[in-house]
């Protein structure tokens, strides 16, 4: 019997349909990983190729714009979003629009073209999650801006422009809709029960285990219980931060060990597939210190979006959230 | 300058920024539209390879479920929601869930394997148009649903799992997310201004027409002022109908018309993309005659979405809807 699950966060029922995991044409079957050759802006010395660095991490005899880093973050080449002007919201008739304010950068993660992130050793993973914390500790001084969200696509098939392990951040003068619904779904459940949802989630799922995929003294990786997509895995801290930035030094080596351990567990359990990861914090330059509670999601493609989902918002999920964590656990 | 605009039924905000236009990788570079040989169990005199009928156009010395039929809806053999049973709403600690209850059905639109949607004729496609509507109608009697979603995935890209051209018709108990905050969106317009917002836009669409693509005596098709994808196209009813369902059997002919043609400029103009094609009408069995007003929306398949639309919502369009407007316009 398929199964209707709520998100208990935005309220977004997926429908949990296992009878559809017979059909083989919903899962992707392109080849997990590629690998293409050619000219690389990313790799070391191309540095004149990319637009100049704002931060990196390099020898100290070195230059910037030069070899001899070791993780470097610059403009994106094609921004999204720019950080000249001002907003200038205005109408057209019933419509509303704005200029296209805000910040887009890219996180070169290794000066080897061919190494994955889930390669780094944990010492580079730390180092690549503080500077992720560093843009936007700099960026929370710019006051147009509202959020700041970072993520990365590895694999063509999620996303990936370019090979080379690299991860990406867009600050808005907007609160994501997404993050607007958390923000909302957290707000209704505090006034009710005067705790964080996620607090609660972690309590319940910590006892039951069904979807704990791995833990550690300050983390977990669970699979939700409503996940839109198979194999949807959350990395959440057990303690209330709502600000990814707030979190202190010591705690970013267990950050990057938790990632690095569910990055390998899905690598091994699920065949080395593409996948998502979005790093979802706090709105900044406001104080909701009780209205959220910051966490990653790794989303592996291994299926499409189709009209349904498109049309509908709810999202048909082939995979229990318990039978992936079972599978993750028991196959890495 | 890159631009927010804002949806102004559901307050979406997306990004056109043409700057990432430049970047080939955004664009997909797959086979528009893919062919493969095999065994299709839609094919005429394979009807023993689905489910019995519910609904046929057949010839009248044929029996169900042989050959000799035009049109054909047939349950999905791997539905993802079931017919047969309650609800069962309850708990699992803070998560709610309840059965999958709803219904999922296939319409096979020709016995033909290799005729295209777009190929039909006008006539056969205002058939297939009425039987959506008859389907409706009939599941509108059951008291456990609440929302009928009509789709098309045209092309494997697009989500399709057979070649052989077919639509479906997935029936909730439940009012979908889209289609909840589209609800909202109009309720809140016509409390501010006592006109249905779609009729609203309609109007400065036919006055401005720069993103008008083709318009008859009672539909126009166009680009909608802040588009999620690129070329994505609306057909809408220039008359207030809420319901699909309710439109009279003369208009169908004309909405295969104006269907059937922005189908063929989308093929020509486009190279022949895989898209996706879905019908949004007013959730059934409640009286919403002024809250709604239906749909097509028509999402050609040309790019792929990354991290940063599922974390945040926010889409990244590269193309101007009146540019896609104007080069659907003239190379069509």
């Amino acid at each position: 019997m398929p199964e209707f699950r709520k998100d208990p966060i935005v309220g977004r029922w997926v429908i949990i349909s296992t009878e559809r995991n017979k059909r083989d044409s919903d899962w992707i079957s392109k080849p997990h990983f590629e690998r293409v050759s050619g000219f690389c802006p990313f790799c070391e010395g191309n540095e004149d190729k990319t637009p100049p660095e704002i931060f990196a991490y390099r020898a100290e005899d070195s230059q910037p714009n030069e070899p001899g880093w070791r993780i470097r973050v610059v403009p994106n080449k094609f921004p999204a979003l720019q950080i000249e002007g001002n907003l200038d919201l205005r109408s057209e008739g019933i419509f509303d629009k704005m200029n296209g304010i805000g910040a887009h950068e890219v996180f070169i993660e290794s000066p080897e073209h061919t190494l994955r992130f889930v390669e780094f050793s944990f010492e580079h993973i730390r180092d690549i999650l503080w500077i992720f914390r560093e843009r936007m500790v700099d960026l929370k001084r710019d006051s147009r801006l509202k959020y700041i969200i970072i993520f990365k696509n590895e694999g063509f098939a999620a996303g990936a422009s370019l090979e080379h392990s690299h991860s990406q951040l867009i600050a808005t003068p907007i609160v994501p809709k997404i993050v607007v619904e958390e923000l909302e779904g957290f707000r209704r459940h505090y006034n009710d029960k005067e705790q964080c949802i996620f607090c609660d989630i972690i309590r319940q799922e910590l006892t039951s285990k069904i979807r704990v995929v791995s833990r550690s003294q300050s983390f977990v990786s669970l699979e939700p219980f409503a996940p839109r997509f198979p194999f949807e895995t959350w990395i959440l801290p057990l303690h209330h931060w709502s600000h990814y930035e707030d979190m202190e030094y010591n705690h970013f080596y267990e950050l990057a060990n938790i990632l690095k351990e569910t990055l390998e567990i899905i690598k091994k359990g699920l065949d080395d597939p593409p996948y998502n990861f979005l790093l979802h914090s706090c709105p900044i330059n406001e104080s909701m210190d009780l209205d959220f509670h910051w966490h990653i999601e790794i989303i592996p493609k291994l299926t499409s979006i189709a009209g349904f989902e498109w049309g509908s918002g709810i999202y048909i999920n082939p995979v229990r959230p318990e039978n992936a964590a079972e599978w993750l656990r028991t196959n890495s």
